[in-house]
């Protein structure tokens, strides 16, 4: 058992541990140097490998051995990556963690080559984990289910924005498939490796359905307050005119001309949005009590999700009460 | 035993088959339309379903149930038109089969999104397969190697264009690497599912080594004689700065003048480069010799080709030489 503040050094060791298997997937200096070299220039910009390391330890704390859900745990990492690299062409990013981006760097054939591979190689590292034909599959299903899933979501993400009618439920629906068996992907995969029955399974996706859109709810608050890493940039997510919780709160619970405003900014091509912009929105967003209302959201859906974890049908409940307690405080 | 001249109608036949598998992954008018929709206009431009009916043929000739391999013919199907989607948008395509590409009709954003959708379809359908584990892993392994084989030949492809030091040689490890494996991925997954032994996988390996490459030989030539289904426009890979085999042996053979002009004209942006240019590239071509060249070494390969078919190691060679033939006829 370890306590609330122990958690963030276990995650962060145990996501380290990955480092060899995905080096081993990238190997440096092969003749195929135009996706390992992109590769690891994105992979250099950071990441704190919480969904590996969440895999890890959820196999672990359920009896399994963790170096059995190691090449899980590089795949989770890799697709997640593989998702930055072609989102950040998709949505015009030019720097992720104060970096350029790959497609700036390296040309948009480029990056969406290089995802397309990153893709095989998630699949090649999970068809090469040391577990048996029935495990395999079952890993092979849920990550692909999810990969689905996602892209799914990512879909509605990219058709809703600037959408006159967008609002709450809608803003929900695009969570639910993008974060909620996402953010949790690690840890079913861990837990399909310790060898736990369907009911630990679906459990975890119902924490996974409360965690997901939480850290979501919180993603977007923080562009507002502490930027995303972009340089500090805050506001991202006005510029791109993403549908985010405060967006869909606000133009349901904003008069007429603030709408309209409000509209009329989010569907501005991102380079033309300006700093005036971004405070019109602001004083929207406050207005209409959008940031005190997504903050409520989050913390609801946490409460639920401590509710959930009491619901998870295993002895050791305490390692998902911390990482509940610890999705709460950070982001991506 | 079927004449030459039946194998089109076979194949025409066995390809029509796979239709329904196909609707049932991407049924219309689910509230994921922003996926369907772009999928059923891409797939509406047309395209003859040669690789999957090749799986269902390969599986029946030896010996298996052509419905097994329904699944895997699929999922190879999605993959070809998985590629096609991404590479239209990593080439700057705008038509493909006289309609406008994905990108251009519903955005760069939504073509990159639907491709990664495909991957994990193409996915989704090889493990609902209904075949054992050992074989279902089995046709898992093959699939990835394949797909992540042409992502490294894409990855020379894209970074090779318009480069001084271009050859025969650079241009054959790019179509190994794009076409060997790729164009009989559907044979060998029709072979695993009948379940012959490894060392007619290998045979099958070793024709896909010469039919691959033979094929994209003819398809460079094509796309200076008959163009490739673009408002019937021809040059599109001189435009493109494709790296042909045509410009892999006019670099190694030209005087000094023609490969300055050669290399000038082929790093022209694509709507840059006028008629003048495709003539002066065409008559370079002419006086190395290059269309000639390559058209002996395409037929080089299909005489190759129908030799090894004589070493695969099973009594029904007739199928094999028939899709020899077959292939050495057409294009994509």
């Amino acid at each position: 058992m370890m306590a609330h503040n122990d958690i963030g050094d276990v995650l962060l060791e145990l996501g380290g541990r990955i480092g060899k298997t995905i080096e081993d997937l990238f190997p440096v200096g092969t003749d195929e140097d135009f996706l390992t070299t992109p590769f690891w220039h994105h992979m250099g910009t950071g990441g704190k490998r919480i969904r590996p390391a969440l895999c890890l330890l959820t196999c672990r704390e359920l009896g399994g051995d963790e170096d059995d859900a190691m090449n899980f745990a590089a795949a989770v990492e890799i697709l997640h990556n593989m998702f930055l690299v072609h989102d950040d062409l998709e949505d015009g990013d030019r720097i992720r963690r104060d970096a350029p981006t790959v497609w700036v760097k390296y040309g948009k054939a480029n990056a969406i080559n290089l995802g397309d591979y990153m893709i095989g190689r998630a699949y090649s590292v999970i068809l090469a984990s040391p577990v048996d034909n029935r495990i395999k599959l079952k890993l092979l299903d849920i990550f692909t289910h999810t990969y689905e899933t996602t892209c799914r979501g990512q879909a509605l993400d990219l058709n809703r924005r600037g959408s006159a009618d967008f609002n709450v439920k809608k803003y929900m629906e695009i969570v639910q498939k993008k974060t909620a068996d996402y953010l949790v992907l690690g840890m079913l995969g861990g837990a399909v490796v310790a060898g736990v029955p369907a009911e630990v399974l679906d459990a975890l996706k119902h924490l996974g359905s409360l965690m997901g859109p939480a850290f979501q709810i919180r993603d977007d608050i923080i562009d507002l307050t502490l930027g995303k890493g972009r340089g500090g940039e805050l506001g991202n997510d006005i510029k791109e005119g993403k549908p985010s919780i405060l967006f869909a709160h606000a133009l349901s619970n904003a008069s007429e001309k603030q709408k309209k405003s409000l509209l009329k900014i989010v569907r501005k091509k991102r380079e033309k949005t300006n700093e005036k912009d971004l405070k019109t929105v602001l004083q929207i967003y406050e207005s209409c009590g959008s940031i005190d209302f997504a903050g409520s959201q989050a913390e609801q859906l946490t409460d639920k999700a401590y509710k959930a974890v009491e619901n998870i049908p295993v002895e050791n409940k305490e390692v998902f009460r911390n990482i509940v307690h610890f999705m709460s405080e950070r982001t991506k």
